[in-house]
């Protein structure tokens, strides 16, 4: 079996961004390839149908070869891969509530409101309808990070994942400032270094993409 | 502190009833709380909405009182806290693994597939463009159970979650037979006695609820 560097396939500012976040956080060796969210064709000239069948991101080629999918399962193996990172609980009730809002991220907030707004196959309804679940999904997020800094005690891939979300607000017509509470958590995790680091690579070469787009 | 026997809230044939089959599995000493779907009252006459906020099942309150959500976080616990039963993979990939089935089960046919079908607030075009993912991803799982019994080395978790998704098929216009290795699937687990309970069990209280609506 040949050993080799992990890579994570991303497209830039989707979800795959709370993974390469966490990649950052653990300061873990990867290769990062980009994936062209519209043609799904990736950065290097590949079809990723041929690489994922469904041709989502995030996917994370691990050193042995396999290619692990779903943000959730992904994010939480960097997690178990490198512990000194401390990027998720250690005990089982602290796992457990790890799962829940990373569940609560990817149905309620990922696939219950932003995904269909993203989806330029979805109809203006099913947008509507989708952003219509917008009040009271972020309100109980919000209401978990009154008076917290981080979704549990510390920071973990659950912060990695619900900032990347809320990022999306920008391009939505989800107003974040209805929340302040959401707002200033953004806000505060904009500043940490793995996070501000990652978040000028990926806007950098999501304005990039759109240039490409633009023109064809 | 008064420990106490765990409770689950369900709704007849939603996706609790994949936790369910997991407490039938371990055996667990457990009290079922049934929700109306449509009115969010317990069948005990509480405004459910005063329990969870958000009113979504599975709920399952600990016997510490903790209330636990989403359905991927709670199976996990389950799976966690009767290991006799053998409901999820012991090894590190293993269990990587069940998060990734358990992620694409709750992401890519629940909430995408699926939900807006189910949810009365939803436009017809949002259900129709949910209905359109359809084909893809039931694809996709059919191909991972092709040749298999479960979807991983034995029945887990995810298996439960699956079948209790994949019986919604029967009210949607999804058609299970065109993929015979989901129809087989679902099929053999129909006859496992876990789930012929449960299910047998949560069929008669969903004709039960909507009577009681036709009525009103």
């Amino acid at each position: 079996m040949v050993m080799r560097t992990m890579e994570l396939y991303f497209s830039p500012l989707a979800c795959s961004l709370a993974t390469r976040i966490a990649l950052y956080e653990a300061e873990a060796d990867a290769t990062f390839i980009g994936v062209d969210a519209e043609s799904h064709t990736t950065y290097d000239g590949r079809d990723y149908a041929q690489i994922h069948g469904l041709a989502l991101v995030p996917a994370l080629r691990l050193d042995d070869g396999e290619l692990l999918t779903e943000n959730a399962a992904i994010l939480q193996h960097v997690a178990e891969q490198f512990p000194a990172a401390r990027l998720a609980p250690t005990d089982a009730r602290g796992l457990t509530h790890l799962r829940q809002w990373l569940s609560f991220i990817s149905t309620e907030l990922h696939k219950g409101v932003f995904n269909p707004v993203f989806d330029a196959t979805a109809p203006a309804d099913a947008k509507a309808h989708a952003l219509s679940k917008a009040q009271s999904r972020l309100s109980w997020v919000a209401a978990r990070l009154e008076g917290r800094e981080f979704l549990l005690d510390r920071f973990s891939v659950a912060d990695a994942y619900l900032y990347t979300v809320l990022n999306w607000t920008f391009v939505t017509p989800v107003d974040l400032k209805r929340w302040p509470v959401l707002a200033a958590y953004r806000a505060r995790l904009h500043e940490r270094p793995s996070i501000a680091r990652a978040f000028a690579q990926e806007q950098a070469l999501y304005a990039e993409e759109r240039a490409r787009h633009a023109k064809t």
